[in-house]
């Protein structure tokens, strides 16, 4: 096991009837005026609106409403956002959505104190401060609920780029509950899955030497997923299937996943970015067809993980490491288009002269990876099994 | 999975070469002198106290120490090291030791702000303010390190509770570098690790329906315990298996294992304190004697989890649930009879005349328990079965 910190403040509030109690715990934290932040119309439909503000209102928190905010949120949003905070004089965020929501509530509270809010995003600097940001989760996916992290696209540039930011970041309060998402599409449900195994994967397959109680528990949540997700497809509103598959996605990037770890992969995803830069799919797709790709271009520099996910996850007891390794990926991406997920570029509707643009795009900040560092040849190649 | 709150704000750093980033921590805190609160005489031999007192230094933060913190910690000490806090106008603790100097640490902390320490013992008042606590670990066990609770003897009335408190007693950082405890005596690593297993115990089984991640990651936890305890006990300096075990000590009781479930049952653990209240035994040692003799007078009223225990931690799958859980409890027993613990109470030294003692001191606050609510006949009943 390496080295490791490990602090996480958000306080996790989970289970039925649970959105009711935002506005007490906004109040104890002395906010009064907040940026209600959300997507589309989905949370006046499902009650999630309905139920926060209520909760806002019983508690005397006054509040200034931005919704529009994308699937791949963007930049621009993020600084409209900026704007009006400083506009209205807010003091918080409530940020009422998903993945994309979520992290843009985070770019908004740092980006509150910073001229330039690229520069967290490109590597300039670290967000050290933010105004405080709370959350109801509506899908279960990124994990941004219990974490201080977020991907943000610069449209001018196309670049779907991950900011760095401190302890200030993480929400103070994120409200999970599960039965909100018994509405979501299957299409949803199966993006927001593939997501959290993928973050699950970057940390299992980051080439740390092993620690067993990280491979395990990183096992049994793949399990437990993969168990709940089919049980989904079938029982949209089947609770505890919703609340399982709603907490290992929190777990899955709230930093215990990545403990005694090498801080995780990560080409995967910035692969993936790459792709959702130029084509408005949903992250979770995209990481359906990407992370297959990745794991068959590099499963020979972990031959023995490999063929251990293998077998805890898939039951592949027999032949030798590196059959059972290619089973292995073969049975994810079966299980993938049972998910009725996209398995290659070509579905989503990517030409193959668009190759190279994807391929320059992902290359810009190189090398990719830490099981194996990647480069433009690398890359052009996962690409193209991609594809 | 019930509904539940998580949140836990402790800073671990963890690993190799940690002890020596103390200082600086406590100084970001803003603390200039602390109490240096410590037990026996083991961390002046294997290093930890001098790389400690270093670290302190080389910060500039003055310090007062206080020794002799006992196994089974008391009331009185707790009290003398409140009186030195206010004396010597200390500001925070630093607890070098196991679970008896960092529950000490933690009252004491706790206690500076009281007048009558024991009100947040018998139930008259939860803490609310403590000094700021940091420790050092010297033996994984207690799972302490991360959490704000803590379990004192009153010695005149032959009391071991446990105090509540709430969120300023989370220790704000925590350090374990798990080849300190390369040096400890077999006997301390077994009660150790039993203490361990006992809290996932108390949660696995305490009748909450079951919640599928929640047991599949209880089940790792016990599965990576059992397993390198046997592997420390052949090379006790082996750096993974320390660590393994370490991480999975501090993981059962930080309230992970906790989320989704009923509280915990928390019988087996008060039938002990009756035991170590009145013989000197080691909590571990303790626990060894008293959960299987709780788990053969319960199973019954959880068959079906007892089975899969049965199954998953010993891989005992043949026979019916019954079959399969009265199994897996022997296959317990036999464990801890090769870990070369206690498995009766008559073992250490209890006399058959001693039981009505104990029973009678068990049940000074009733029911216990939460699988099956427990009354004096009951706690009789698991004292004549453990004896």
């Amino acid at each position: 096991m390496l080295n490791f910190e490990f602090q996480n403040p958000t306080k996790i509030i989970f289970g039925k009837n649970s959105i009711s109690r935002i506005g007490i715990e906004i109040k104890k934290r002395g906010v009064t005026k907040l940026l209600l932040l959300y997507g589309k119309n989905s949370i006046f439909r499902n009650g999630v609106y309905d139920q926060a503000v209520l909760s806002l209102k019983e508690n005397g928190i006054d509040f200034v409403e931005l919704g529009g905010v994308k699937p791949n949120p963007v930049l621009s949003k993020v600084e409209e956002a900026v704007m009006l905070c400083k506009k209205e004089k807010l003091d918080g965020i409530l940020a009422i959505g998903g993945g994309s929501v979520l992290d843009s509530a985070k770019a908004v509270g740092a980006g509150f104190y910073l001229d330039d809010i690229w520069s967290i995003f490109d590597g300039r600097r670290i967000a050290e401060k933010s105004l405080p940001v709370f959350t109801i989760l509506t899908i279960s996916a990124t994990g941004s609920e219990m974490n201080s992290g977020g991907v943000i696209t610069k449209e001018d540039e196309m670049k779907k780029w991950p900011f760095r930011a401190g302890f200030e970041s993480f929400p103070k309060v994120s409200i999970i509950d599960p039965s909100v998402q018994a509405s979501l599409p299957a299409n949803q449900t199966v993006n927001g899955a593939i997501d959290a195994l993928s973050h699950i994967f970057e940390y299992y397959f980051d080439g740390a030497k092993e620690s067993e109680i990280q491979d395990e528990i990183a096992e049994s949540m793949m399990r437990v997923i993969i168990k709940h997700v089919q049980i989904l497809l079938k029982e949209p509103d089947n609770y505890d299937s919703r609340a399982q598959l709603a907490w290992c996605a929190t777990m899955a990037l709230n930093g215990s996943t990545a403990i005694g770890r090498n801080y995780g992969d990560w080409a995967s995803h910035m692969l993936e970015h790459s792709v959702s830069a130029f084509y408005d799919i949903a992250h979770g797709a995209g990481l359906a067809i990407m992370f297959p790709a990745w794991m068959k271009y590099n499963y020979k520099h972990n031959l023995k993980k490999f063929a251990r996910f293998a077998e805890k996850v898939f039951g592949i007891y027999s032949g030798a490491d590196e059959e059972k390794a290619i089973n292995g990926i073969e049975e994810l991406i079966k299980l993938y288009k049972k998910f009725q997920a996209p398995v290659s570029l070509k579905e989503i509707g990517v030409k193959e002269s668009d190759l190279n643009k994807l391929v320059e795009n992902a290359s810009l900040r190189l090398p990719l990876g830490r099981l194996k560092l990647m480069y433009k040849n690398d890359i052009e190649e996962i690409f193209r099994i991609a594809y």
